[in-house]
């Protein structure tokens, strides 16, 4: 899996900084320190301060960060002033409802089309986006030049699915299906498995509940 | 923050050990060894091997695990089969299709209700659940026992619903809004956060480009 030049936890706090500036709305200051902005996200400051030294704007010494300057700068940074497309494999509940989350449009994400395996679901739509047969993935990924690839199909068919994406030029998979995949170096894959973030929730309460 | 006393990376691959193995049907071997399961889902035999210490049953030198008692064993250790009762609060489009996510009562998640602060929702149903106003939350939290809250509100809004929930006896909180959230000690946050995830890819690609 390849590595950004950016650690994946400073990368990961940079949306939370964003959302925290964004919601200030009209009382945001027109100044702000990384020691306020930790201080708020109940952050340490060293680490705030190191996360915001990637970006290309740079904050004065008494003053901090001028705040429009700072919301523009990780904007950019994260790609929200410029679309990506990405395709969806796995046209179920949680694929359609990826597909239909006006949310990513604030991301700079934007969803093309989805596949399925599924004969029935093939050639059908949802929200307004386009269900595909599996056989038409790694041409059209080619055609329209998508780079990301979104799968949620059960565990056991997650890793066929990443080898056709790869195949089609895709090179960063969100991964929502329960397993490892394997993907060449320069294939980055980011792993969201509810069931593990269920996993942290519930064992705290039988640990609770135990004493 | 509580920190349980399994590493909460510990604890976030067991779901995908329990996915592989449920994966194996009717293929499953008699017995399994950490080096298997290792060298399927391309993690490390040393680390797989400590992961799977923290659960009671144990693995012979030779043979490895029995199957099915790994399995069962994973089940109870991540709660799977013991149902806990959850609130959403936020029943926009995210809260709503976790609340018709029916996945989760395999990870043994049961949705109770949904809270929303838009009047005109609150005594409407989704799903066959009931959406409720704010103010009833901290009462029925109390009433029925619930220790596991899941907030999909927007940032600004996510601090005092976390508030409410301490209030109301909530113990773990499942947080999707992209936001640092404040809580006692003995409240567990995990944050689930779509645009962190985002950010690794999209940055990812941006480096690629820029080659």
């Amino acid at each position: 899996m390849a590595v950004s030049s950016i650690p994946r936890q400073t990368l990961m706090r940079l949306p939370v900084y964003l959302a925290y500036l964004r919601g200030l709305g009209a009382q945001a200051p027109v100044h702000i320190s990384s020691a306020s902005i930790a201080a708020a996200l109940n952050l340490g400051p060293v680490q705030v301060r190191k996360d915001l030294a990637c970006l290309p704007c740079t904050g004065r010494p008494k003053t901090g960060y001028v705040t429009a300057e700072l919301v523009h700068a990780l904007e950019h940074f994260l790609g929200y002033d410029d679309t990506a497309n990405a395709i969806v494999v796995g046209a179920g509940k949680l694929g359609r409802s990826l597909m239909s989350y006006s949310g990513f449009a604030r991301y700079g994400l934007n969803i093309l089309a989805a596949f399925d395996s599924d004969p029935a679901l093939a050639g059908t739509q949802y929200d307004g986006k386009p269900i595909l047969s599996m056989d038409r993935l790694v041409d059209l990924c080619g055609r329209l030049g998508v780079h990301l690839g979104i799968i949620t199909v059960p565990a056991e068919a997650a890793q066929p699915v990443c080898d056709l994406m790869v195949r089609g030029g895709i090179l960063a998979i969100w991964n929502f299906a329960p397993t490892r995949l394997t993907a060449p170096e320069d294939v980055l894959i980011h792993n969201e498995n509810m069931a593990s973030s269920l996993a942290v929730l519930s064992r705290h309460l039988a640990e609770r509940f135990k004493l």
